[in-house]
């Protein structure tokens, strides 16, 4: 199956796809909007990480783009710092991804080396000069030297990615959209009440600029609940009385 | 006074604490966390923009760091395209700090051009090859050439700084860390309707993960009262029954 990932080959992101699609043709976009907007329908994004957080750019575009959420994987993260030279002692400035740098800074800090980001973990093996180093999977070593592994600042390095447009079950997650008009005291409280009045818990809520002005945020949430049962339908009768709601799509949560 | 930025000189940051400080002197850091971490006891960091969100290092050093937040200031970004080129035309990348690129989205992606992520706005200017174009503040143009002005995806574009560890004032606005203990369905409920039900607004709220394991959160908070107060007394009294609460400091909110 022909699946728009962020590339290049060697990413975690590309790891998480194999894991997840029995027969997979990867096709690899450069940015995670280019993933959104290509032509190939199946799509896997990485949508939270346990270290850095909301994948802010994932969560913009599911607000925009129309595309469903049908499937979430969980990958462990384990990082490695991959060079030219041979000594650790001989590294002066690393390279990786915005966030596998901060998924290290104790590691870093601890170094004090230069930081250089780049579009993904495994292009910063590719711009290797001397003095340089490069976060990254260690699928993506390819002949250079594995100086160090697994120097994430916490063991519990874990990377969340959802699957869009792929094949629909029931499930007992569901993602959504709430996207509230004038703000007023108590707004969120009333809004998060719909849940827990229902007995639904969240897995997840992130708060997003509308990029209107300063002070109005959208929330993109995480529901334990199929859209197809009933308190998941009552809960959602409640919040529409609150604010707008776009059910993003609902899908068999991944084990963390 | 002397006030730890970051840095270099030029950048939106620099503009803010000139317009805060009667008498600046300012220290500069290459990083967030060396701010936080400088030995000059007065810090003005970026908290939040209206475009990209919320700076998560600021808030995540927020939390472990022991500073006292004692200001705000608000301040509009209107980003430049800089480059020794000419026109427009022969630009081929693009520069700056990952923050503005996700704020010049749009032009960007009209003109598909490859981005390079720097250390912060005014660096990116420094930094300029044939074929490059850097976007920062029109303060940082330095007798190179201006190619376009407010190319920002949204003239709603507005940076939100905090000031830690200056002159303490009342206040009408505070800033605090909620972090429960066990996760249950509807704990983030309960927690807000305490701010609800003592007739306090929510300015700001934002989930960052703790780092321990994926889907444990903690919660940056502004409420638009101030600690001497008591509607904020009773609040944070029905709030310790919920969760631990780190009050990080009470000041005057800046227009916005």
């Amino acid at each position: 199956m022909k699946v728009a990932l962020l590339g290049p080959a060697g990413t975690y992101t590309h790891q998480a796809a194999e894991e997840y699609f029995d027969e997979l043709e990867p096709v690899f976009f450069s940015t995670i909007r280019k993933v959104f907007e290509s032509d190939i329908e199946v799509k896997l994004v990485p949508v939270e990480n346990s270290l850095g957080g909301g994948v802010t750019d994932t969560i913009d575009l599911l607000r925009s783009s129309q595309q469903e959420v049908t499937g979430e994987k969980v990958l462990p993260i384990e990082h490695c710092l991959i060079s030219r030279e041979d000594s650790i002692g001989d590294v002066e400035k690393v390279k990786s991804h915005p966030q596998a740098l901060s998924q290290c800074q104790d590691f870093i800090a601890g170094h004090d080396w230069e930081q250089e980001e780049t579009s993904s973990t495994a292009s910063a093996t590719e711009e290797l000069s001397a003095g340089e180093a490069a976060i990254a999977s260690k699928a993506a070593v390819n002949g250079l030297n594995l100086l160090a592994e697994g120097i994430q600042d916490n063991d519990s390095n874990v990377t969340r990615f959802l699957v869009l447009n792929g094949e629909r079950g029931k499930g007992d997650k569901t993602s959504m959209i709430l996207e509230p008009g004038e703000d007023r005291p108590g707004l969120l409280s009333n809004m998060l009440s719909c849940f827990s009045g229902h007995g639904i818990n969240l897995t997840h809520i992130q708060s997003r600029p509308k990029k209107t002005k300063l002070g109005e945020y959208y929330f993109y949430v995480e529901a334990q609940a199929g859209r197809h049962q009933e308190r998941f339908q009552d809960a959602l009768q409640c919040l529409e009385t609150y604010t707008r709601v776009e059910v993003l799509g609902s899908y068999t949560g991944d084990k963390t």
